[in-house]
C-alpha cells in the first residue's frame, strides 16, 4: 500500500521556516505518518533569499508570492512561518483555497484578527493547526499524562516563567521584535504566550488575571542606523491568574534575565505531587510523589521508549533536541489532516490564548484584575 | 579586661524560643561578642512545661509571668519568642521597664499593633530589634555584598517564593496558625513575610502591589477532636510587586507544595547579572555575571573565611545549619545593645513589612492594585 | 561554484546506520560542508530489512553484498556501521578499492585487527576517521578549548564513567554484545572505550594502566529462547591510568548502575581550574576556574553562536541532542575527504585506543600494571 | 530520676578539638543522653592556648600534661583530638587508667600503632570509639537503612571520591599535614580514609586493592620560612577495591580538585537502585529505584522527623551542618559508655581501616593487587 502524499507550501523561510522544515524532512525518517509530505514549494518575499533558502530546507520550488503559491491546485497544505502581522492575510487566502494549515505562534497580533482567521477556517471546513511546539516536548507531553492519570491529585498551582537575556543590553538595537506594530507586543506575546499555553494545555482554562507590563528600555538604536527609535512593546511581562478549576498561578516572560537564556520552566503543585520542568534540560521532568519521609523530586530522563515520541527516536539516555518538538507537532498535524481533525492546539486556542494576552494588557492598564 | 555581660529574658520556649536558646548559648563560643550573654530566665505560660525546658535550653530560671519577668531589675535584654497574638504587650512591658528588645517575626499581628510597638520602643528609647534570620544566612548576606557593589548593574527582577507542603492534606489539623485570631494570616504573615523582608533588604522599598489570597481547604478536623472547625486564613498568598527603585516582582508564599519542605527561594536579575538563593540549600549561592558566552550561573558554595560570618566556624565546604542564622542574628544584636544603636531589621522595618501584607490583602478584596 | 559531490555507501542500518545516515542528510541543510554528499547506497545481509530501511534512511540504492558495493566506481565514501567483528573485511575491502572510509568505534575487536586496518588504509593512502561521535558535542569541544588555552593550567586529575544500567536484571538476555566472539568485550570496549578516547583526547596519552574486570552475571538466557547461555564479557570494567603529561586517572565503564541511562561522564582538574561534563545534560559545560573566594562551578549552557558548531544550528538556549555530534563528525570527515587529510581521531587512534583495551586486559589477567 | 553523669577530659583544641567540644556542649540541649557530660578539662601543650580557649569551649579546667589528665580519677571519659603522631601514648595512657575512650580519626599512624592500641583497650576492657564522623550523617545513616533493607538489591559498586583544592598551589606552605612523620600519609590517610570507612560501613569488607598515590608538588615553601621542605606523603591516593561479597569499586582522595572544598561524595549501584551522597549537600540523599520508565534519581531531603537523628532539631526543610555529625557520634558513645560496649567504628574498624590504607600503600609500590 502507497503511502497518500500532502504537497507542502512553506511561507516564511527565516528562523521559524528553517524549524519547520527541518521537521517536514525529518518526519518521515523516523515515524510513519499517514501521509507522505512532499516539500514543495517554499516562498518569502526577498527572491534572492527564498532562492538560496529553497535547496537547504529541502524545498523543490521557491516563489514570492504567497497568494499564488496558496492558491495552487497542487497545494494541499499551508504551512505560516512569517511573522504574526502577516498571519492575518496569508491564513485568510489559505482558507479561502481550502488549504489545510499549520499557524506558527501567535496566531495573531491580537484578538480581532484572530477571531477572523479562527472563522475563516470554520467556514472554509479544513483543518488548522497553531504551532505552540513547547507541548510536544516529550516530558511535557509526560507532565500532561501524569496529571491526567489523577496520581497528582487535584492541581492547586502553576508557576511559569519563561525567561531570556538577549535585550538586557540597552544598547542592544531596536528590533522588529520590539516594534508594536510588526510584533503585537514584546516578551507578552513571545514568550509568556507560551506559559500561557502551557498552562492552558496542563491545568486548563484561565478565567481572570492581573497584569503587569514594565519596558526597561524605552529607547534603543535603531537596526539601521541613525539615531534611537522608541520601543513600544513591554520588555516584561508578568501575571497572577486564576484557573477555571480552581487552581491559582502565576506567569512570566522577561527579556531581561542574565544567564537565563531559554528558560522556559514551570512547576505545577497538585494535592498528592508537583512536576518541575525546564525547557533548557527538555528531556528532563522533575516529579514529585508524596511518599512517606523518603520521597523526593526525581528527575526522569524522559526518553525511554514508552515515553511519547521517544521510541522513534534513540535508546535510553541518548537526548532530543529543540528541533524535535517541532517533528512531532508535523507528525500530528499530518495525522489530523488525513483524518479531517483539527489537532490541539488549533485556532480556537489561538484565538483564547490571545484574549488572555489582551486580558493581561488590560489588566495592566485599568490595575485591576480582568476577566478573560 | 572582662566583657560586659548582658542578662537575658527569654519569652517563650517552644520552637521559636529553642533556635533563639540555642543561640544565645552558642554565640560566645564561636565568636566574641561586645557582651557576653548570660542566659537568667525562661518565661512560658505552662509552669511544667517552662520548668522542664529552662535546663536544657540552659536557663538558670524560669517564670510564668511574663510582666514580672520583664520588669526585673537584673534583666537587660528581652527576647520574644511567642506567637504573634501577644507581641504587643510583652513588647510594650519591656519597652516600660527599659528593656533591650528582639522580637521574632511577624512584629504583630497587624498594622496598628505594630505602630504601636515601634511608637514605645522609640519613646522608651530602647534598642529593638526584629528576627528575620534569614538575612544573616550567609549567603544572603554575600548576595547583599554583590548587589552592592554594582556588580550586577541595575536591579530590573526579584521573584521570591516561600514553599511549604505542611498542610497539603485536607485532614492535617486546623492549628493555630491556621487562625486569623493567633495568627494573623496564614502563609502571607508567616512565609510570605520573608520573601518581602527579603526584597526589601536585597532591592529596596516597595511602593504598590497586586495581592492574591487563596485558600484550598476551608474545614479542618480541630486539632482537640470534636468536629471540624473554619480555616480563616489563606493557604498561599501572592503577589506582583513595584519597588521605588524601578525594579519589578513577584512573591509568593504556600503550603500547598509537595516536595517543597522549607523552600524560601528568591532569583534577583540586574542588568550585568543575576543571583539565586534557596534556604533548603542555604550555604550556597547562585551568582550570574555576564561575561561573554562562556558564562554561566555558578554555584558558589558559601563557607570561605573571607563570606560574612564564616571564619568563626569551620574549614571551607564545612556547612552551616539553620539554627546559625539566628547566632548570627544574636551576635548582632548584642553589637546594637552594647553600642546603644537598633540593627537592622528592626522595628520600622517590622512596621513597614506588616504594611505591605495589609496592602497585599487589600488588593486581594479590592481586586486592584494597592499602593503600600 | 558548484560544490563537488561525494557519493557514499553505508554499510550496516541499524542503530548506528541509523544514526549516521541521519547525519549524512541534515549536514548539508545546516552546514556548508566542502562536498555535497549523494546517498547512494545502503547495504545489510538482510535483503528485506535493508530494502525496507533504505528510504527512511534516504538512500537511493540497497544491496546485500558489501564487497560489490565497495568496489564500485561510482562510490567516493563507505561508511562502516556494522557491528565490531565485521569491521576488519569491510574495511580491508573498501581500502583496497580506494575508498575514503569513515568506522565506527572501536576500530575492531583486537589490537592486530585494528593495526591490519591502519596498515591497510595507509598503504591504500586513503583518508580515514573514526566515529567518537562524543568528541563533537560542542562542550566537549568546548572543554578542549579550555585546556588548550592553559586557563585550567596544568592538568592533574581525569575522572571518567561511562555508567549504563540495560543488563542489571540477571534475566536480561544474552544479546550479541554479550558475547566476545562478535562484541571483542563488554562494557570495556563498549563504553569504557568512549571515556578512554576522550581521556586522551582531552589530556593526553595514557602510558599505563592498572584494571580490573568483572561479570556480575554470568548465565543468561538466550535471545532466541531455548536454555541459557554464559556470558563471557566484562559487565564492568575500571581502571587506574597514568598519562605520559604527569597526570593520573580512573576509567570505568558499567552496565550495572540503575538510573544511570546514557551517563558518559568524566571530571578533569588541573592547576586553576576543573571541568565536569556528563553526556546526559551534553549542552552543558561545568567551569570551575579559580578566583577568590566568589568561585564556584558554573554552568554552561554551550548553545551560544560562538560555541563549536552551534552557529549552524538554533539560536541560544535551544538545545542540541544525540545525532547532532554524528552530525558534526560527518561534517569534519568530508572536510578531510575533500582536503585529502584524514581528521582525528582517525585509525591509528583506533589502534591506541584498542591497545588500551588490551592493556587493562592484560592488567587484569596478570594484576599488575601494564605498560600500554 | 536523675541521669548518671560523666566527667569528660578533652585532649587536644584545636579545629578537632573544638568541633568535639561543641558536640559535648550541645547533645544534652538536643537530646536525652543515658547520661549527662560534664566538661571537666581540656588539655593541651601549649599552656597560654589552653587557657585561652577553655572557656569558649565550655571546659571547667585546663591542663598541659596529658598524662595527669587521663589518670584522674574524676575523670570517665578521654576524647582524643591531637594530631595522629600522639594517638598511641594518649591512648594507652588513658587505657591503662580504665577510661572510656573516643578518638578521632585516623587511629593511628601505621599498622602497628592502631593494632598496639587495640590490644590496650581490651585489655583495659574500656570502651572505645573511632570518630568517623561522617557516618553519622543522616543521609549517611539513612543509606545504610536503605541499603540494609535490601531494597537496592544486591550491592555491585562503590564509587567514593573525597576531593579538596586547599594545596594545589604550589607555593602553599609544607604544613604538618604534608609531613610523614607528623600525619603519617597525604591525602590517603586524612579524606581517602573517609571514604573507606564509609565504603566499609555501607557495603562491606574490602579484600585486595589495587593502589595509585601521587606527589604533584614535591617541594614547598616552609610554614616557619627560611627555605622549602620536601613533601613526603601523597597529595592524591586512588584505589580500586573488592568487597568480600563481590561488589568491586574505586576511592580516590585528592587535595588538587579546583572548586572542590569538601567533596566527599559517593555512589553505589544495587542490582535495584542506586544511592549518591555528597558532603556538600549533606542534608540530602540522592535514591534512584527501578520502577518502570518514569524513575529517575529523587533528591531526599533527609531532615523529616523519622530521618535518624533528625526529631532532636529543626522542623522538615531546616538543614543540619557539620558540626550535628559529631554531635551525633557524641550521643552514640555515651549511650556505649552507659551500655558498657563499644559503638561501631571502634578500633578494631581503626585497625581495619589503617590496614586498607597500608594495602594500598603496599600496592602502589609493588605495582600488584594487594590483599588487606
Amino acid at each position: 500500500m502507497t503511502r497518500r502524499e500532502l504537497n507542502v507550501a512553506l511561507i516564511g523561510y527565516q528562523f521559524m521556516g528553517r524549524a519547520h522544515a527541518n521537521a517536514w524532512r525529518q518526519v518521515g525518517a523516523f515515524f510513519e505518518p499517514a501521509a507522505t509530505p512532499v516539500l514543495k514549494v517554499v516562498c518569502g518575499r526577498n527572491a534572492e533569499g527564498v532562492a538560496a533558502a529553497a535547496p537547504r530546507l529541502g524545498f523543490a520550488e521557491h516563489a514570492v508570492d504567497f497568494e499564488e503559491v496558496v492558491a495552487r491546485p497542487d497545494i494541499d497544505v499551508v504551512d505560516v512561518c512569517t511573522p504574526g502581522d502577516s498571519h492575518l492575510e496569508v491564513v485568510l487566502a489559505a482558507a479561502r483555497a481550502g488549504k489545510a494549515i499549520l499557524c506558527e505562534k501567535p496566531l495573531a497580533n491580537n484578538v480581532p484578527q484572530a477571531e477572523a482567521m479562527l472563522a475563516a477556517v470554520r467556514e472554509a471546513g479544513v483543518v488548522h493547526m497553531l504551532c505552540h511546539n513547547y507541548r510536544r516536548a516529550p516530558a511535557v507531553q509526560l507532565a500532561k499524562r501524569w496529571i491526567e492519570s489523577g496520581r497528582l491529585g487535584r492541581i492547586h498551582h502553576f508557576r511559569g516563567t519563561y525567561l531570556q537575556d538577549w535585550i538586557v543590553d540597552p544598547e542592544f538595537p531596536r528590533v522588529w521584535r520590539l516594534e508594536k506594530s510588526r510584533a503585537g507586543s514584546g516578551a507578552l506575546g513571545d514568550i509568556a504566550s507560551h506559559s500561557l499555553d502551557l498552562a492552558r494545555f496542563l491545568v486548563g482554562e484561565i478565567t481572570e488575571v492581573s497584569g503587569l507590563l514594565e519596558t526597561f528600555v524605552a529607547e534603543r538604536p535603531l537596526p539601521e542606523g541613525g539615531g534611537r527609535g522608541a520601543v513600544d512593546v513591554d520588555d516584561a511581562a508578568l501575571a497572577l491568574v486564576r484557573f477555571e478549576n480552581g487552581a491559582i498561578g502565576s506567569v512570566e516572560g522577561s527579556r531581561f534575565a542574565p544567564g537565563r537564556k531559554n528558560h522556559n520552566r514551570f512547576e505545577i503543585n497538585g494535592s498528592r505531587g508537583s512536576l518541575v520542568f525546564d525547557l533548557e534540560r527538555m528531556n528532563e521532568l522533575q516529579i514529585y510523589e508524596e511518599d512517606g519521609p523518603d520521597s523526593g523530586f526525581r528527575t526522569v530522563l524522559v526518553t525511554e521508549e514508552s515515553h511519547p515520541y521517544v521510541a522513534a527516536w534513540w535508546p535510553p539516555g541518548h537526548i532530543l533536541g529543540y528541533e524535535h518538538t517541532f517533528t512531532h507537532t508535523i507528525l500530528d498535524f499530518i495525522e489530523g489532516v488525513v483524518a479531517g481533525t483539527s489537532p490541539a492546539p488549533d485556532f480556537e486556542d489561538g484565538v483564547r490564548n490571545q484574549r488572555l494576552l489582551a486580558a493581561i494588557e488590560r489588566s495592566h492598564e485599568t490595575r485591576r484584575w480582568q476577566s478573560v
